[in-house]
Parts: C-alpha cells; sequence; structure tokens
C-alpha cells in the first residue's frame, strides 16, 4: 500500500475537527454546484458562461469558469485530442469541477463535451443536484453561419479532423436540467434563465 | 489547431466583460494564495492543514484543503507511485492549486511532495507571491518514533519499497517561505505562525 493511500485508510480521527462543506457555504452564503454547459462550437457555451458569472458575482456569489483557456493549457496540457484523451480531459475537469462544487463556488465549466457518457460519468461521481447539465441548444446551421472563427469553414474543407458537428458526433443530453435556446433568445435571457434555475432549488438566495 | 486552441486564440473580445481575480477577491475578502505544506510522513501536514483551514473558517475566509483523501482518489486516480506518477500527480495538484487560487481561495495543500524540482515548477506557473512554500520540519526520528500508522516499521521491514526517508530522497526546499518544526511547536502555534504569515503579507485582513 502506498504511503498516501494507508494514511487515508488510518487517518480518520484526525479529520474529525474538519470544516465541512456545510461550513464552508455558511460563510460564503450559498450552495455550491457545477453549470455543466454543453453544446456545439459557437453555440455560446462561454459567452453565456461569463455573462452568468458576471450576474453571480454582481449578487457576492463566488463562482469560477473552467474553460479552453485555463484548463487545456494548465491541467490538461499533456492532453491531445484523441478519443481517449478527449474522455481523459472531461475526466479531469469533472473532478476538478467536484472540487470546486464541494469548496462552496458556483463552478461554471463550458467545453463542448460531447459525449453523453462522459458528461454521465461527472454526474455519476458528484452529489446528487451538484451536476446542473446546461444543453446550449443552437441549430448547427445558425454556429456555422456565426463561424466567428472561421472553424466550420476549415471543418468542411477538411482542414480539421474530427470536428463535433461535421465529422465527429455531438451527443445531446437526454434530460438536460436547463435548455438554452441562443439561437431564440438573448444572451441576458439565458442568464436570467440559469440564475432563476440557481434561485428556485435554492443554490443561491432570491434576489 | 484543435477547436479550443483556436477559441483561445479568437475569443479575446468576448472575455472583456470578465469578472477578474481582483473582482472575485473582493467579494471574498481577502487574496488567493496556496500554502503548500511539504514534509516527511507523519511530520504533520494534514494535522497542521486541517487547524490552519478551521482557524481561516472561524475568520470567514473561504479555504480548501487538497491531499490524499480528495485528489488520489479523484483527479489522479490513474496515477501510480512511480517516478513519472509522482511528478504528475504533483503537476496536476498544482494546476488545482493555481486555479483555486486564482478563484480567491486560500488553499492548502498537504502532499509529501519530496521533490524540489516538482515543487518549483509548481511555483513557476503560479503569479509571484501565489505560492507559499509550508516546510513542516520534523526530525525522521520523531516522525519514525511516532508511527502511527505503522508505515515506517513496514518501510524499514522492506514491505514498503521507495518509502520517502528511509529508501527514497525527501529534499527539504532551501528557501521555504515558512518553516513549522512540528516536534518543537503545538499545533497552535504552527496555526498562529501561519495566520500571521497570511496577515502581515496581506493575504487576509487583520483579526
Amino acid at each position: 500500500m502506498s504511503t498516501e493511500t494507508a494514511r487515508k485508510a488510518t487517518n480518520i480521527v484526525w479529520h474529525q475537527g474538519n470544516v465541512t462543506r456545510d461550513d464552508r457555504e455558511k460563510i460564503l452564503g450559498h450552495k455550491g454546484c457545477t453549470l455543466w454547459f454543453t453544446g456545439l462550437s459557437g453555440s455560446g457555451k462561454s459567452t453565456v458562461a461569463v455573462a452568468v458569472e458576471k450576474a453571480l458575482w454582481e449578487r457576492g456569489v463566488s463562482s469560477f469558469i473552467l474553460d479552453g483557456d485555463n484548463i487545456r493549457h494548465g491541467l490538461n496540457s499533456n492532453l491531445g485530442f484523441s478519443p481517449a484523451d478527449r474522455t481523459e480531459n472531461i475526466r479531469r475537469i469533472g473532478e476538478v469541477a467536484k472540487l470546486f462544487t464541494e469548496a462552496g463556488s458556483v463552478n461554471l465549466t463550458a467545453f463542448i463535451s460531447p459525449y453523453r457518457d462522459d458528461r454521465d460519468k461527472v454526474r455519476a461521481i458528484m452529489q446528487p443536484g451538484d451536476f446542473i447539465e446546461v444543453l446550449i441548444d443552437c441549430p448547427i446551421e445558425e454556429c456555422e453561419k456565426r463561424d466567428v472563427k472561421g472553424l466550420y469553414k476549415k471543418a468542411r474543407a477538411g482542414e480539421i479532423p474530427e470536428f463535433t458537428g461535421i465529422s465527429a458526433p455531438y451527443e445531446a443530453p437526454n434530460k438536460p436540467e436547463l435548455t438554452l435556446r441562443t439561437a431564440e433568445k438573448s444572451v441576458d435571457e439565458c442568464v436570467v434563465a440559469c440564475l432563476e434555475y440557481l434561485e428556485s432549488k435554492g443554490y443561491i438566495p432570491a434576489a
């Protein structure tokens, strides 16, 4: 048995005086959870996450965004884009989201996360209610029309292999806690929907 | 170029309205940082970390402990104890500590983390001042005498290969921000030393 594993098995007594998740949430004034945004490239995941973060901040709610910027260049910088690496990418993000959630943060993740199985595994490692799956639902025609970064054009030209929605599957959630149709709703309307959900379920106090 | 990488390069405009680290620290009322406890097995890292967490909580400071309990069975459950895996273990912990620090949390890590190079790499990825190395300094004779979990006995009997301090090296920091001599000081005294450090450097407000 390893040192760390052995410690885990035997130090339960030490931890009885621990600060609990409940305690942490008490000083923050809200509950921890993860809003897991999933959807096609260009559907608006990051845009909505950034706007939700701002709205939460204005209410004094402690939140944090995990996205390509801070994950792909840090924790997951040693992963590529093979199917196995994509799965490991989401697994690690899920584990980090779990830690933030247990710390009491309203954690926001903005990754395409195209595979249902990968997302379901994240849900399974969390406490019931901690994982809030938010489908950013936007027709691929609309995502492709926006194509702000020219990625769809490149994908159609075969320059990007395994591009979600073009040459790789996107598996939408069967029962997402929330669905935000970004082709029909404004960013502000999406933010309101997220905050209303968090309020109605008691994650954050009413404004 | 991958989708996520391409997004990173082009979505700078989207993020201008972002909540900044400064903003996050403002609503928390303190600065983010990582107290990185390092030392031999049985030196008291977890004991001190748990007591510091409690003292911070009593002051309303949001903190979180990363330790073997929540890392080895979660994020790093696919790592073993080979030299390469030990290095990857500390690298991932460092990246998560960085995220918590940027979220504004006073993050506490309690891992033997025996290699100077691994710890220095964590320091290097963080902003100056974010990484506070705390040497939990306890003579190995004392750790071995305590041997609460019988690990030293097993290591001496050759039952645990590459046990830090017995059959594997421990490289103490050259210039830790803090040194806590747990054979000479009480846990309470160690806690006071940590909190005084955090106060004096302006991470947390004076009590």
